[in-house]
């Protein structure tokens, strides 16, 4: 019998298998209480754009400090015969006690530093891998590409009407939750509205059009229900021939009867948005109703609703579902989680390096610090990679190394250094208060308005965003990858 | 204060605000015991395929089973200053009383038939639109998906590796569901193994390989934990210098030792799978190790598979993430939900159309039995839609339309016609027994294996399924059709 959607979950045991019989490794060996330090990055940014943004912190919050696994958890685990008994047991008692240090969320981020860090005992920091990738994946990707959506849009509002075609209701509700981080005004997804105090907004359905099978009527119907929210969907029959008269006649008789609608106007769900837009806002101006707004929907994406305004589309506002919540044109946010370091007997950390063919992929080594380098005006030069602990002063003269140029001598001047990875998790419990999804919102917008270039954010050719490291932290690296090359 | 992802779920509130909004009209003007059907299809088969799996029903069984709201639902509802206070005391006491006819889950089905079809009160009918298409649309996604690259793997056994990648934890979990029904293997996600009976496996990562800095001692480690399972990741440092020799060392010592491992071998996760593949098989076999298996991962789908295949690459089974359990390739599945017949007052069902400029977009109206045709051999030769009620019977002369060419006056002849929708919901409760996902999987295998014809499988231009209607039934379209556009 499987599980209902409707039971309380156990996301403990939402982890790949290996997580578990690696642990199940390490308890045997005795390594139970080896620190470790694991770091997430990403390699990539979406859609060749030129930043991310990092989301779904507070949902990895939630699930380090609520992760415990339950009887019938264990039982399970020991039906598979692949576990010691004491293992189990173990797992029984087990809760997560390691330190986490993050990136806030909503900070904008960038290919190759680690936005967050797990520093735990080897078992713990190991079996809360899968979780905490899939929660940044999945927010990190939808906020990223809402973001795009929102710029294309240019000023007007965006709403979230994705949930029917989400990955399913976590997909849905945590989708609209990261598309509100990325920009959208609103969602209609009901609960991701009660969850996260997101504003939720919608107009009507084709079906209720047809049920009334008089769209005239219908429309009347609607405008008495909601005459301050008043956005009817003229595209159930014809939108120029039928919807949009059939809209006029209905906004004419609340004018007649005296009712000033706080917010009216036309839904466009198909055919030429374009074209139809155009001619819709002609028609209305010339009825008299210039603060009529137009709606569209349909498919629409970073590229379409760029188009459509390009082509002098009229469009008032937008509500983007399919391509957003699925991020279709790039649905993988490809962020891993490697091993960065591991504690040696005298409670120094020895840094971990994976090599691999092609300088980019090889893995940054050791515990380190990322600041963000900022110039006089508050933008946001480049990031650095240092060692942990080491000092950073760019307001006088500041070397640091391009890893891209390392033979270049290069300086910092007359700017300032921001820590980016804070405390988060200490001990396994939160250090700081949640902050609210409008805070986070409001969070990206500020870096977006007045912290990073817009040479970033366009999506042609964007600049990219310089990843320095401090002359130690390079060396170190360097003779790590020397060492190691040499080995093999 | 946000809800923490381990509380019990309210799926209920997983819905877009229209459909309260428009239920809230209803009700205002009525019309709640009006009972209506909406039809779910889908218009376009994924990647150009020739068919897709229906997958997903059984979460929408549940869903329609419990849904309910909670005070804390009719609260924020209230909140809101949209809903009636008599509608919000009606939510308060809501139970889903409607019928449910679907296909039986993991039917192989085609554009344009319905599915699923909700016939019930107009407010109930309404209001499930949301869960019940984010449920279809999700699960029949990934089961196709899954379709396409276990056709690929042409025999060798593919497994969900997908967890990190997937939107969020129900596309993990629901995901990894339909993938099985898709004809994966097994899952390397523990909480979709423990709900639904999923076999579940998994290997290494390269963690456990740079936590012991040394590659040779971490396989020791590992080949004395789990013998029986034995599959090295092999590409932490080199494969072919380091990974597969060390492996070969290992692997001879448990030879040495007596031990008889049930499944040993190699997995690996980058590189050029092909070239590192056929070298590694000629190392392994030179060193007497032909049983060893060769596991390869690293965004893999339908089209690397193959090319990996057809360059003679030598791999016995496939660990497949990012690009199965988000379809990567296209990431949408459209399924609608669509009025088709409002009941009258005498009880009759009266059809509604939804017209568009486009014939393949005007929706099949009214109520309607979709029947499955076979030929002597158990091949399915064309699926057709009738009039609820027809009778049909192609075991002699049964003439037919194909809407696509109705001029041709058409025949089946020695088939057989079963009905493919069932009722499965009935006053709001089940009527048939869960099955388990296994026999949903094997449903899938048994109608791909002999009632689906390998010219709808192929990928490159397959045949297109025939969607045919009753004479009867095609009049009934074409007169409603005319009457709508002389309407408009």
């Amino acid at each position: 019998m499987s599980k209902s959607i409707y039971e309380k979950r156990n996301i403990t045991m939402m982890m790949d298998l290996y997580e578990l019989t690696m642990a199940n490794g390490y308890f045997q060996n005795e390594h139970l209480e080896t620190k470790v330090a694991f770091d997430v990055f990403y390699r990539r940014n979406p859609d060749d754009g030129g930043f991310a943004i990092f989301a779904g912190l507070e949902q990895v919050i939630e699930y380090v400090e609520q992760m415990h696994f339950e009887e019938e958890d264990i039982a399970y685990l020991r039906s598979l015969h692949l576990f010691d008994e004491a293992f189990l047991e173990y797992l029984q008692a087990f809760r997560f006690h390691g330190d986490i240090y993050a990136f806030p969320e909503g900070t904008i981020m960038y290919p190759g530093e680690p936005v967050l860090t797990v520093v735990a005992d080897i078992v713990e920091a190991q079996i809360v891998e899968t979780e905490i990738l899939a929660q940044i994946n999945h927010q990190s990707l939808i906020a990223t590409k809402t973001r795009r959506i929102v710029r294309a849009a240019d000023g007007r509002p965006v709403s979230d009407f994705g949930a029917r075609r989400a990955h399913n209701n976590d997909a849905a509700i945590y989708g609209a939750r990261a598309a509100y981080i990325g920009g959208v005004k609103g969602t209609a997804t009901v609960s991701a509205g009660q969850q996260f105090g997101i504003p939720v907004g919608g107009t009507m359905a084709h079906s209720w059009v047809m049920y009334y099978g008089n769209e005239l009527e219908s429309f009347r119907k609607f405008a008495s229900l909601y005459p301050d929210n008043c956005i009817l969907l003229v595209d159930t029959y014809n939108v120029l021939e039928s919807g949009v008269p059939n809209a006029i006649k209905v906004f004419q008789e609340m004018k007649d009867a005296g009712i000033q609608s706080a917010k009216f106007g036309i839904r466009i769900d198909s055919g030429d948005l374009a074209y139809l837009t155009r001619k819709s806002r002609k028609m209305l101006d010339e009825a008299g109703f210039e603060d009529a707004q137009i709606v569209i929907s349909n498919s629409l994406d970073e590229v379409t609703i760029g188009s459509i305004l390009k082509q002098g589309g009229r469009v008032d506002s937008f509500g983007v579902g399919e391509r957003l919540i699925t991020a279709k044109s790039e649905p993988v946010f490809g962020a891993v989680y490697k091993l960065c370091a591991v504690q040696k007997k005298d409670g120094d950390f020895e840094p971990r390096i994976k090599v691999s063919e092609t300088i980019e992929k090889v893995t940054n080594p050791g515990l380190k610090e990322v600041w963000r380098i900022y110039n006089e005006d508050g933008f946001a030069m480049a990031d650095l990679i240092t060692q942990k602990g080491e000092e950073v002063d760019p307001s006088e003269s500041y070397r640091f190394i391009d890893p891209k140029r390392p033979w270049k001598r290069m300086y910092f001047k007359n700017c300032t250094a921001k820590p980016l990875q804070r405390l988060m998790i200490r001990d396994g419990k939160r250090t700081e208060a949640e902050p609210s999804t409008r805070e986070i919102a409001a969070y990206v917008e500020q870096q977006l308005t007045s912290e990073i270039w817009q040479e970033e954010q366009r999506f042609e050719f964007p600049h990219i965003h310089y990843m320095d490291m401090s002359p130690a932290y390079y060396e170190m690296k360097m003779e790590l990858l020397n060492d190691t090359g040499a080995n093999l």
